[in-house]
């Protein structure tokens, strides 16, 4: 559930240290032009095991360009109880278990960017809970049932109703898995609520790999409890939702093209106000931990096209 | 000093990553009541030792429900000379050498919460300062003494005058010990003073663990140099003091009840304004990493009830 | 380029923890007088090394008294390539290679305090862009170059200028090496500029190392880019420059009494506003991880003798 997966499989007993930094170059061809050197993330934290059936994984946040005031923080940090295969159990802070791209690990993405159907409609992404979880990508069945607060990291529940987060995958072929999400919850008091649905698909052939996700959301929101990895929340309407779909292959050369394409629409009710978002990637491993990532995005706003698109490099280290 | 006690044994010179996380879930009985899951602490830190008398210990609180402004900070950090059995010395941050209950460690309490007695009065709970200590639990005699900014952590002495403070503990029987502490300090200036005084005991005789402590404290105070971990000060009177006592059984099921009672008298010269807590806590005991707690508080103001019981459960996990 | 230089001979792949603490004493003879205790810096992180060319390095700075909201932040965070020798690059958040005192390590300074000159004209001391290198104290040539923001550590840069900043050094003789430095910046925008040059030299004789520094500096300023450690930023005049020369002996008692004198001038364009600082120090090597600092600085204004000297004593353990 967290950005990386505990391994559960150090050999002494002692804490694993684990991390990642994304140094990264963007340059937005807005009008006047930006570019600057950033961190995306970065990454430090400690993994382990208790003899025999416990893991911890606590991992904070040390980028200044994520949380709205610059500062780290703390990202996932939970104990889990796996002695029941089938009824493994967290308590802590994790990622909501909903939807294929938020629960693909940070380090792991395909594009440097998440779609923003995912960074604004599954807010918050990280959350505090418990988790019910079962299945690896080997069963025929995964599933991930989580009770949450519901306000995001860090900040107490702001009313005495839970939400309810849960996500369910099958494997029904090797290169094959669908999947579906739902969401049930009280962003803000114990009346208003919001619903969400999820539902993914994943063909993983030989060299190719396609993915695709389309997002359904409804009801109140909490703006507070913000997006994706320093993504700033947008106000939404009643309605709203979204898919992405991508593709990619890996060469020989360990070089793999990408291309993803986007659409977003933050209120289903007014008519022309979606975007869409093409990424043009390359992705380069130098080896098992070191990759670099080159996107360009292509930006289309059907309400009026808007001088906003995007080259992004990232040099990332995993450790 | 610190939460931990550096143990000053690792093989090699390498430090050692510790920590631990307290997911918590709490349901307040107030009206309307309130629950939510937070982080009651979550520490990393490394500890190690410098050939031959040296040792340092570096702890950081990453749960965002501690610190005012909810971001990290650097809890106790220190550098210690063991060169001289009855005059060790730190310098650093860590706490204040006063009282049984504060000096014992986050992770080792047996209850969830402090006493209030304790985070209230123990003001600031951490500071920065020297100290001269020794003795250990196994000597008739032990003994602690610190010259301190008095401002708390992470700011500056705010006068040129230093606060004292000490503890003295006697194991006169090996089931038994008894101590006393005292304070003397300046909270704002170099004029108004502080003075603080405590009485210990401890009796552990086989399973059964009873401890108790009363705490006096007068004179001025500096109510943003906070309490304990992460509960708001109260503005105290001239006067103020209140005590504690417990007792908890170890069952050979690694099941321990424990049972508490308090009480905290803000301002010794209104009659009829203290609060009486009485804790009923369930401990168990998974290994020696891995503890749950249950604790239920019934709280009475003799002033009026009020409805403030509350559910606290807790999961803990020591690296 | 960090304050540590990465080793990159950890001997397995996995992270290495390094860090130092400095908690330090401090009087400063103003009127009225002030003493605290408090950390010049408290620092974390790991480094490691990637097979077979990568390596990378990622520091926290934990001391509550260097950033302004007292807050922990991302210091030093790089990722290194390391296959061509005169063609070393780096990517990620460093200091400015830009003079010799600002690229001593903070944890091998002479002095507990850098000069005024480095910390208020050398800013920001640190930021994010591309660094390429080559060479080493062993070869005749040494030699960085980089690509910066220009606007400090955990900002986007505010202009899509950056800023260029280079470092030469030469080691003609064993004892003996010479070096210059220069700046173009953009401090606030694409057309106002900042210009700085800077020449150091180093003699390192037996137990005797001298060393100084003169730095010039012109143009615009960006005060919230922050100076050195923790210092405030002055505001500067269009033309600023200083310098500082020091010298030290290693006795066989490892005891190193150490001398230092620094001029700073904030506006060149200003008669009679030079600020003359001469610290009297004594440094002991307990190990070669711990170090005790003991300095006075005299500190002398040529407009008028303002009472300001300071004692300062700093215990240092790194790890």
């Amino acid at each position: 559930q967290g950005c990386e997966e505990p391994s559960g499989d150090t050999d002494d007993g002692s804490p694993k240290v684990i991390g990642f930094i994304q140094p990264q170059y963007e340059s937005h061809f807005t009008d006047p032009g930006t570019s600057t050197f950033k961190f995306m993330r970065a990454r430090l934290g400690v993994t382990g095991q208790i003899p025999y059936d416990f893991t911890y994984y606590v991992m904070a946040e040390f980028s200044s360009f994520v949380s709205s005031g610059g500062n780290p923080f703390l990202l996932d940090a939970f104990i889990s109880y796996r002695r029941f295969e089938w009824a493994k159990m967290s308590v802590g802070s994790f990622k909501q278990p909903f939807g294929l791209e938020v629960n693909t690990s940070c380090s792991g993405l395909h594009t440097i960017m998440r779609s923003k159907v995912s960074d604004q409609l599954i807010s918050p992404q990280r959350d505090m809970g418990f988790m019910v979880f079962g299945g690896t990508n080997e069963n025929l069945l995964q599933y991930q049932f989580a009770i949450m607060n519901g306000t995001g990291l860090g900040v107490k529940d702001n009313n005495s109703k839970k939400d309810m987060i849960g996500r369910l995958k099958v494997n029904p072929l090797d290169f094959l898995s669908i999947g579906g999400s739902f969401r049930y919850g009280y962003p803000i008091n114990n009346e208003e609520t919001r619903t969400s649905f999820a539902a993914e698909f994943e063909v993983n052939l030989n060299n190719l790999l396609v993915q695709g996700e389309y997002i359904y959301d409804e009801g109140d929101q909490n703006p507070a409890a913000g997006g994706g990895c320093g993504s700033d929340p947008v106000i939404l309407g009643e309605k709203r939702g979204g898919y992405w779909v991508q593709g990619m292959y890996m060469t020989k050369w360990m070089l793999q093209p990408v291309m993803k394409f986007e659409m977003f629409d933050l209120d289903s009710d007014i008519d022309e106000n979606e975007e869409y978002i093409t990424t043009f990637g390359l992705n380069y491993f130098f080896n098992d931990w070191t990759r670099l990532q080159v996107n360009y995005q292509y930006k289309a706003e059907k309400a009026g096209e808007v001088e906003n698109d995007a080259l992004l490099m990232q040099l990332q280290v995993k450790f």
